[in-house]
């Protein structure tokens, strides 16, 4: 009879897959692996000390609100923490315009309940984050991928699936996962045009905008297309809807992050955020208000910029020194991970393993391709903030080892030439 | 254009409504407002010097994992502690059985998620917890909803609805949400063997199981459920899903809940969650682990007892001195809650109005129907944790005198017999 129940639900869950990247954690968690697999920031650059002053002051002075219900769109001064931030790119944000979310894997969930009804298709780049890709199956997206180069997305080759009327386009204009490529300037003011013909909204998912290492700052589409459409109503008329975090500047740990999107839009999400949580810790967005407040957070991604470019460098000149040359990687100009091409024929699944036994872990591609895995077969996804800079070059070597292997299995008269 | 894809979310959201409970708490909340309205725990009792001692030991010795991302499974040492806590009631519970939720309130949602397609129906006391419908909602669930006495839900009426195929059973066994009654022992018994005998899993609500005032713990469904089963092939074959959380007992603000259920449902549940939100935060699970542990948690939950007890005391004696004959109301053995009956012909909604010009605020009943609100008109829900005993007295004086208005409208004459 139980068996009744259970096989009824696993119906119910046959799209549900477990995330390939966390089922993989477990096994490159042996402490002689070098993994380049996780997404993790350095342990290192958080600030706890700061963390526990902040905690001691909250108990201290607030302990009482702090550990109480709070309000389901987020702790007021947080959300005009937030705000006042992202105004200073050119957004006129206001508190009414952000959600403080349960980390932005749930920002991506609560936008999946709202838009997605089963069988609606929604617009991703090729390869894209693998974690919205989670969030959207579960209410039945079907996808509509465009692919990608050095550039950030195709706008060239938006036309056609935009006719196709996908409920919305989802984006990571800076430093991509898993691509670590940038959308360039031209190219936003592309997308943005195209969502306003359209009437597509965007979601620009934008994670690791501060955690630039080179070049300047680009203005992110939010802010382009509030100039686009030149009205002058405010912002609650706006085609996109802006993500970000606390995960990769502050601390993952906290679960923190956030939704900039016009009030009514807010309004629709914090009642679906209601069924689904009541509201965010009240006292982690206390205690992060505390930590980030008097321009800590602005110092400290400073110090997180120099830690991380320093890591990337390591990586690039690693890759420089022990790769074949027939093997491509993108440079990332920021962020957390940068994206292998291996020769035609080669495949990362298989590498894996090989490069299990040589101690060193990646993602392999197929993961982060919303209808065809096959596409990601020849890619890797590497990532260079967590491991240290010393033990990043001896990664790459092994990797390479496991690399050439396979290389030389394809082509054993490739050394011969 | 941008009107186009407002409205056409506008569509998918319709179902959404928000919280009434919500929208009336930012009424009340005017300080010169008794608000019996609210289901919030006293902020006196908090343990805030306990959290003060924990977050530092938290951060000076732990500080790198705590704030680093996590397990979606939770907390390893707060898993096992639950799974102790659990299986002192009898379950025989193992970390494997436990899944760390962000409030009980997405415990609720990833049910929802899991079980729920469009149309199905969901078995639930009339009335139940608002929080529940509203997870359920956003799902497409229908309900089926069973009257509930003094002893709680009339398992003598359950065949026929069983009958007819509900996805699952959601019941409140003790000091329900909103009635304040408790499922007496011969009815749990009866509803363990209807579930086995239809096969209809039963999701078993428990934010409130601990904070009991007077009388004897009585057995959870979950543990009559297993002993029910007699089999011998451990847990992992169970009818219930059972859930909890340290919202009552060490602070909502933490977000911090719990499914204990068969190994496979939280294997799917699992995976569900990490789309949603990837995991809880690892910050608070650890330090809710570190103030909870070495016995602290029970021996704060007694405090919490007393305290409780004191104020439900105080709100049954006001009820007698101020209150009409012809009006009832439960007496709850634990919990946070009570629920008035008023007489036939009145109108709660309204009494709303007239006693927040008193300066009183309670819930009327119409919004813990899933079905139908014209049922909830005579009843209002009375919280009796939040206001101190001495301002409960003033608080029930207050709402008598907006009772006896309305029900001399009702009866002009009722007061010359």
């Amino acid at each position: 009879m139980s068996t009744t129940w259970t096989s009824r639900y696993a119906q119910r869950t046959k799209s549900i897959k477990s995330s390939a990247i966390r089922e993989l954690l477990k096994v490159t968690q042996r402490p002689e692996v070098i993994s380049f697999a996780g997404g993790l920031p350095a342990p290192d650059v958080f600030p706890t000390e700061r963390f526990r002053e902040a905690c001691c002051k909250v108990l201290e002075t607030n302990g009482k609100s702090a550990l109480q219900y709070g309000a389901t769109e987020g702790y007021e001064p947080l959300r005009e923490m937030i705000a006042r931030h992202t105004s200073r790119y050119g957004v006129q944000a206001n508190p009414e315009n952000v959600l403080i979310t349960s980390g932005s894997q749930q920002a991506l969930d609560l936008i999946g309940k709202l838009l997605i009804n089963p069988g609606d298709s929604v617009l991703v780049e090729a390869p894209t984050y693998l974690g919205a890709l989670q969030a959207f199956n579960v209410y039945g997206a079907e996808y509509l991928s465009v692919p990608s180069d050095e550039d950030g997305i195709r706008t060239d080759m938006l036309e056609k699936p935009l006719r196709s009327g996908p409920k919305f386009m989802y984006v990571l204009p800076n430093f991509q996962n898993p691509g670590g490529t940038t959308l360039s300037e031209g190219r936003r003011q592309e997308l943005v045009l195209l969502a306003d013909r359209f009437g597509i909204p965007i979601v620009e998912d934008d994670p690791y905008g501060q955690l630039r290492y080179e070049g300047e700052h680009l203005t992110p589409l939010v802010v382009l297309d509030r100039e686009n459409l030149r009205r002058d109503n405010g912002y609650s008329i706006g085609n996109v809807i802006y993500l970000s975090t606390f995960s990769k500047t502050l601390a993952p740990g906290l679960r923190l992050g956030w939704i900039v999107a016009p009030p009514d839009v807010i309004a629709k999400l914090v009642q679906l955020k209601q069924g689904g949580d009541l509201h965010t810790s009240t006292f982690t967005q206390i205690v992060a208000y505390e930590v980030a407040r008097d321009n800590f957070l602005d110092e400290h991604i400073k110090v997180i910029r120099n830690v991380y470019r320093e890591r990337r460098d390591a990586m690039l000149e690693a890759l420089q020194e022990f790769f074949p040359p027939d093997v491509e990687w993108t440079h990332p100009k920021g962020g957390l991970f940068l994206w292998i091409t291996l020769p035609k024929g080669m495949d990362c699944q298989k590498l894996f393993e090989t490069a299990l036994k040589e101690n060193v872990a990646f993602v392999p591609g197929g993961s982060f391709y919303a209808n065809n895995g096959e596409e990601g077969k020849r890619h890797m996804r590497l990532n260079f903030s967590y491991v240290p800079p010393g033990q990043i070059r001896e990664g790459i070597r092994r990797l390479s080892v496991a690399v050439k292997r396979q290389l030389v299995e394809l082509h054993p008269l490739s050394f011969v030439k």
